[in-house]
């Protein structure tokens, strides 16, 4: 076909991966047809890096930060005093908080994004977050956002599409802060970014779509499945995810007669990539190794991780 | 290009289409990048007959039948009465009593459509639309709803393809109602058909996905606009109606620098197709003189209506 998994190490992922593959796309036992190889892929450590914290955050506090500028007396109140005092480690209490049973901050939190995007033209927000990943750098990487992206993943999904696969991102990230990079970072045109979503509303005197005040669903864990079926009226064949959030969409993949599900496991000592991690994972390993999801390992079976820099303008 | 608009008369309207595709999908002024060619069309009344009532309700009928045959006492109360009883006029008045300011024969008719779903498989209600599709006979034109559909517009969409568009079902009717046929009648897969919604939730214990007892939301009226978004995440160029629920939809498609507004009006007299109806379609056609909207007339735009038997076999 052309098109290779050159960054996949030759282990027994690749293998099993391959065999998959060819196997459905085949016209022998297990073939499934074109219209029906669905593959659904999580976005955050999964198709790029998360760490050390989600992209969606950088561009988060960017944004409070910005509006405390413009009007100072907010600089004095959270969350806008710990954007401006670049104080991450209050954004991190805030969730340990919530887990905690105290929602208080992180409702400061939830209420200050909506409150940035209520009302607006959901055009002009791809025009900020646009502009955001042109401007911003990674925050470790000190590279652009797009060379965080994980190159093997992005030549499984084009290896996935030379064999007839239709190709989605499922996150619980913002669908609207994706779809602005995802066709020039991974390939994936907006209709197929699924994401999580803030309410909407027609205003008929412009005749645009505005951002509500309210939250619309989060997609994560057993909203994954509900979204997946929304949105595309098929079970997956093919599910690849990296988090206890991720479990459900898996499971349901694996309700195909035919199907493969891939779990990233961050676990390279080598600084190749992100520093090995299992936290917010530790449910979907145990769950890996009783409902028998493929475990890809960083260390062994990429033998690259990030795209080098430039490289994808010639993909 | 191959693919010609054969079924439309030789009219301005017909000009007007070829004029605009041609001058989007050229290299000259007013040229649209394939990837933003999107076309949305509404279903009932647009790409098939409506009359004498949408398909869905004929679907629902039999299903209420279905339950009290196999429940008699049911057949004592409504809305399993009327469906029974083939009492079609107690189904109209319970939709007149709603605009009338009385909405209890209507949720007579809601809870009863909630709960022959709820808990249901959506894999399973697939399967059990597919077969009424199967087996159906429109219930004036005597024939598989698949001949109900209308040549022209099934011409339209594969000249738009053919022109790089990528085309949508927008409806008011069930999302899932319209999957199970939109590939085969109209070469539309299921990703593209966006549709009314009831709630959806993931069963872990089975890895199902399965409606719940909740109705979602009502994709008419202001709603269409803001699920294209949600779904497509771009602004149409050209939308495709019939009815005053189709009117946001065009308004917010005229939003793009280049676009094309339809709005097919039931006028012919021949019985061709349709006997000719403005019901319910007023405010469209005040709108369009208003707006700009193209009318495509039934009468002099179309040189036939139908899908001439088993001809779509080979299109």
């Amino acid at each position: 076909m052309g098109i290779s998994l050159t960054s996949w190490a030759d282990t027994p992922t690749r293998r099993r991966i391959i065999d998959f593959v060819e196997r459905v796309s085949g016209d022998g036992p297990g073939a499934v047809p074109a219209a029906e190889r669905v593959a659904v892929f999580d976005n955050d450590g999964t198709l790029w890096t998360e760490k050390p914290m989600p992209t969606q955050l950088h561009y988060i506090v960017q944004q409070w930060a910005a509006a405390a500028a413009a009007e100072p007396a907010l600089a004095d109140r959270q969350p806008y005093a710990a954007a401006v005092n670049g104080d991450f480690a209050w954004l991190g209490s805030a969730v340990d908080k919530h887990y905690a049973g105290d929602d208080s901050d992180l409702k400061l939190m939830i209420g200050a994004i909506l409150g940035s995007t209520a009302g607006m033209n959901v055009l002009d927000y791809e025009k900020s977050v646009a502009e955001f990943y042109r401007s911003a750098k990674h925050m470790t990487l000190g590279t652009p956002y797009r060379d965080a992206v994980f190159q093997p993943m992005v030549e499984l999904l084009r290896y996935l599409e030379a064999h007839g696969f239709s190709c989605y991102i499922v996150s619980g990230g913002d669908r609207d802060f994706m779809r602005p990079i995802t066709s020039e970072y991974y390939g994936i045109p907006p209709e197929r970014v699924i994401g999580s979503a803030v309410g909407l509303s027609y205003d008929a005197d412009s005749s645009e779509v505005r951002y509500a005040s309210t939250f619309d669903f989060m997609d994560d864990g057993p909203v994954k499945p509900v979204r997946i079926w929304t949105r595309i009226g098929r079970r997956p064949i093919l599910a690849a995810g990296n988090s206890n959030g991720d479990i459900e969409m898996l499971r349901y993949t694996q309700g195909s007669q035919e199907s493969l599900a891939l779990l990233i496991h961050h676990d390279d000592t080598s600084g190749r990539g992100d520093a090995p991690y299992d936290s917010g994972a530790e449910l979907a390993l145990a769950a890996a190794a009783e409902h028998d999801f493929t475990i890809v390992s960083v260390r062994d079976d990429w033998s690259s991780v990030f795209v080098p820099q430039g490289a994808a303008d010639t993909a």
